[in-house]
């Protein structure tokens, strides 16, 4: 079973609308190596998990948990960075702007708008649909932990290249996080093959940055946070194996028990001309008479 | 942000191992309205939701973390259902059995063997792969409630079809434990829309079963629980809307805080034939040094 | 635009229900090279024809729209050979029959009796869905007619095989008619190129087939359909192109105009295990109040 | 069996073509919620049509004719959006433009011009192909009628969002054609679950529009378009359920018998830079023979 | 550009059709961890490769071009264990067997026979269409170097667990060819990671494996063939690397310059049964004259 | 069996980087007509030939042969039109521009960027993956022929459209060489299908053009190579059909025995800021160690 805790796992930062970005962080979402895939490979293997191994299932489950999160988090974010993208503006050449005239824009995805009301889809930044193509489970622990390590590790690589496309704070903010924690993700499964053998040399982490160059990133490791990680459940035995030093010698690894304490959910106002929510002043004030709030109107295009 | 519950929503009966029936269950895994749509549809519904209106975003939230956990017991099931169906015994014509032998039996699902490790696969009945394109959320209120409606009735429909198909009990406890979640589902969504003006008369809830002949729902629906939700979260507004008379007239509406308590969650063997978890005795001395138990040898095949 | 006319375009002839042929027939419903692929690639060439060649044009939409009912006469076939497969019996290992018991048996499409309630899908025989890849319209007019003749040719060359894999009546009877109007379209096709300057020597038509050993086929050669086409329109231009002798010397090529006289639509009764349609004695009452009949009880499973 | 009319079901308004409002409008073509999906949908529900209640079936059958005749609509507007689109200019760094240079504009669909010569293709507004994955059929007649309510709805909801991405005259023409006869179809399933038990309050139709700023959309409005229903058919019974007041309180519907009179259907030029059809002056030739027309020379690219 | 090589480059041992096992046997052709997949991965990895490594290039590009002929092998494999299945007898109930009447058996691939006249498809034991979407490049050396090692690991995985379904020598013979294969390849990219820093201790291979139970692939190995490399390629530097004890302990690596001599490639006969290659009395005379043989004739169905 | 020759088939004229050309040209790596499918469908027609005819197969697998090497061209293409675009500027609105900024240029392809460090994908410029649903293997010999002369055609007919769109030199040079050998391969088929009986009359080639236009094509037809087909294998008895006048009236047929001499191929430098390869200092050394060049120093970005 599982709780949802109406809480984001990190703030993101206020910017101007841009669908381009949000377009791009889509692969973040619903991408062969975004946090849809994770999350589902990662409670796959927790489900299907043979022999007497906790410590193993409980690094897949913790991680996991944490991805619907991420999950939640990318949603989110592409949210903010398509709320009133639309009604900024039009094409140049249509002086008599139309409310939803830049959903033609080809740097953006036209689904955001006419389909998904200026929100997030479950598809990558080619405009592909998720497929469960995608989730690898093959009951062996070694290959999957050293797939988990590789899937960890494209994240991060992809999620690097975002960081080079734009300068949006609200994209950025995800963005930054993300390469920090793909990266204590990397070190879990890193560090489970290591009890199990394996010395790392210094092949990893991949990618290899130079975060004097990514400040938001930087922030983010001064407080250790590429070291940590939660373990999103009660009784979890993660701390048997996330411990001690980093298998890439930057730093001690550390297990917190729970979840952290997370930032508002942000709330996104009515669209009229993406008939969203689509309430008439009837419906609104229905909807009020339950909420408890006097109704407000809104207008239908 | 989620945190996950090391506990199951309901419990799995015991019986033999069907591997017919765990291919004919992946439907409510992996298929178009299966487990994995409705979280992931209502997961997507609530990260994009529009307007002041917590109630029946909680609905959704709500209803959406409680299908997280319907994965996990889904996919749990078919474990069940599949582990030790290779060695049982192989095809008649083979008298020197093979150990995965019965894996070419067209009733089943190969994957399950060739892939999974006789374990879960995110596919439905049929072996298509999960994909989101099934995820629906236009970012209208109304329709997305009665798409949910319809959403939910179908995979009701859906499950009471499996519960004629096969009377394992393992297939059969998660079957009819879903076909009465799905009936407090219905009523979730056809509730939000009676407080919105909608009288539904007698056309729902479909199907339209007799309960005299499926033992198992009788059961379960004399605790209630075809007129429960709980809200799988803390501070749900859910309340203000799942409550009063059933939208068709059976009963009581029952908002719950928090989740339910919760039943064990199965272990699996390990399963030398299938190189599951494949540890050799030197990786699981490794192990059990790091789980605190003494190792245990697995031969390899 | 287009009129539905409530007739099939061929008699399906009556047999026992036979699940294993109903799956295996898809194949010309929702297959790559099925009906519903002829239909939609001729109206997608007719719609967006180019150039002052009505003749060509008509021959496209013609044959497209009499595909419109191949992909109907096709459906109702596999209904008639599911129609009741479900309740005929069980798996022999289960004495106490379930009324979809023999959904699990993998010589069938579990879909056709978990999603579809006994009845067709767009899917073909190995259960994949039906993709709008196939679609071939490059607006190449030469391209186009080649494609097609080697569509219509691929087409009747699976019928070929379909025919020798089941002898039941149902399922051989729509399989002879499609054989010999597939080879009717290989003619108009191959008849189109022919105008414009190819000599086939003797290299059509693929299959060549000995019909002395297909005696339903030969019937309906015998009425000369190998070499008729109906123009499915008013003011059609096909019979310019389509006369003369077959371009593959064997017999004379008739244009007819309009459709021809049709046979009764087969009716599907209420599957009450598959709550299908799924209507209580009050639903009944009042589908009979709108149709003018005495109600029926429906027993709910 | 279907006849094909020669008739546009509304004419399309003539402007400058539109590349980027061509690749919009595909969503109501290939889009999951465009026309080649109800009229998939509708005729496998009629195909495949359980029990005796035949003013059911008939509303699910003449709406279903109606959509292929929306899918040539559609299918021509594309392609009158289109055509010369590729040499009416080039990119502004491409001073000796080239005829085709447009065709790289991310705002379009390449496939327009690389695969179809400037015409329409089976694809959704992102470029993914149509998929038979969408096609619903329960058995369900209570299920069946909610989802096509849904689908018509949210079919109407994408096109009221396209109305406000461009004022091309021949795309608003067909987007508001659609936007009115998508409420009409809304009324059809809306009123069979309303004779039923339904009573749909105030909830419907979605989306709800302000005709006021969208004038074509009143023009036909004016018509009484939005209450009225051809059969497309003989002998429909349609009727019995189609009258009386709409469920949605804005007048009163009307059946019509048979199809409406209709508009020519355009006829696409040569386009020797997509080399389609692609004839040089032998088989432009050998074309006019046949047609009875004097030859026209194509001059290839 | 590539040379094709008349030969195999394993023998295929004879025994008698197995449609089930050629079913199976699809995973190692066209699924996701299969033959298809190792050579297009390689080879876009080869294609796309950046920087000054030619050795390590070279490992990706000569095992890629191995994997061509593994594509070649297991097609043939399938090929062997269908041809002439259908005509061995039909289905029990059928006593007039008819020619392809097995095809209808859920155990087999329908569409072996339907489609693709007793020969290999590109498609996964489950039947589903191999997918690009498999292919991973990312760019990364070190990235692209563990994903292909945790691929072979896993191909041979799946060939394990192939082994063990079933005991039919043409599958068997390829069947351990393959796991001593993928295990060479395994060592080439685990030994391109050690020489870059990695120490794997005793976690790989993965699986490991008992050969005293696996006969044939014990056979293979005696002559050291899971220990070398062809360089299917001239002046390749593949062997700068793949040299010295095995990164697993079991043995000395060996780069051979060029390709093995091979094996004859089989010669499969006419099924006039599946019209293939279809040709009638007069075109056997014409390609007699071109082959310079007396024709054959072939007797059409 | 296959060997690797490292040499590209054809020279890759020097240019700008160019993405949206090089979105465009995937069409033809990774497009359903593109070398991806020839080479695939080309090879399972050849593993799966039936009958005693080797001319006939040696066409099919000679052809086949010379696609990889086709793919490996237009892979190289288009890494050269993608090489460097990140670096080259950022958009007009970002003054301080960022590396890897005009990926979100929506007449590129993101992936290209995001996914494979600048270079090729296995897609078409839509952005859709390959798929084996592409590939067309009827067992017939006649209707494989008439199909693969169709897709040779249709393959041409896209890269004449290609030729249109953009005058950058590399993207030129490997269309115009492309144009110039499918017209090759669409005699190879033709061919075939006249020594079986059919005359062409005039409708061949498709598309007829006019090389006068297109300077870089009429200088490869000088050279003779639209009437030239290499056998890429030994032993070939290709020349026994492809030998006489083209069966387009347009020269005399030649078949050269093996491959052509060939082009060096490109080498791709570092990118740094696609961290590819991604090696650090130490790494380098190491991979300098093992090529036995002195190490050089690529920056992290």
């Amino acid at each position: 079973m599982f709780l949802s805790v109406e809480k984001l796992v990190n703030e993101i930062k206020k910017d101007k609308p841009d669908p381009a970005a949000a377009r791009a962080l889509q692969e973040g979402l619903g991408g062969q190596f975004g946090e849809m895939r994770t999350m589902m490979q990662y409670q796959f293997q927790n489900f299907n998990f043979r022999g007497d191994a906790k410590p193993f299932r409980d690094i897949v489950r913790g991680v996991g948990t944490e991805e619907i999160g991420h999950v939640e988090l990318v949603a989110n974010t592409i949210n903010i960075l398509l709320d009133g993208a639309s009604t900024a503006g039009g094409k140049p050449d249509q002086p008599d702007t139309l409310p939803l005239a830049n959903a033609l824009d080809g740097d953006g995805n036209i689904h955001h708008f006419l389909v998904a009301a200026q929100s997030s889809r479950p598809v990558d930044a080619a405009g592909n649909p998720w497929s469960a193509l995608y989730v690898y489970d093959s009951g062996n622990l070694v290959l999957n932990l050293l797939y988990n390590l590789m899937l960890e590790a494209t994240g991060r690589l992809q999620k690097c290249r975002l960081y080079q496309m734009s300068k949006n704070k609200a994209f950025r903010s995800t963005v930054s996080y993300l390469i920090v924690r793909d990266l204590a993700h990397e070190k879990a499964f890193a560090k489970a093959l290591e009890v199990l053998g394996v010395n790392w040399g210094n092949v990893l982490p991949v990618p290899k940055i130079d975060t004097a160059k990514m400040p938001e990133v930087k922030e983010l490791e001064k407080k250790n946070m590429h070291n940590q990680q939660w373990t999103f459940a009660k009784d979890s035995q993660m701390a048997k194996i996330f411990k001690g030093p980093s298998p890439f010698g930057d730093g001690e690894l550390e297990t917190l028990d729970g979840l952290p304490e997370g930032f508002e959910v942000p709330q996104l106002p009515m669209r009229p001309e993406e008939f969203a929510p689509g309430l008439d002043a009837g419906l609104l004030e229905k909807v009020g008479g339950i909420t408890g709030k006097s109704s407000k109107k809104e207008a239908v295009a």
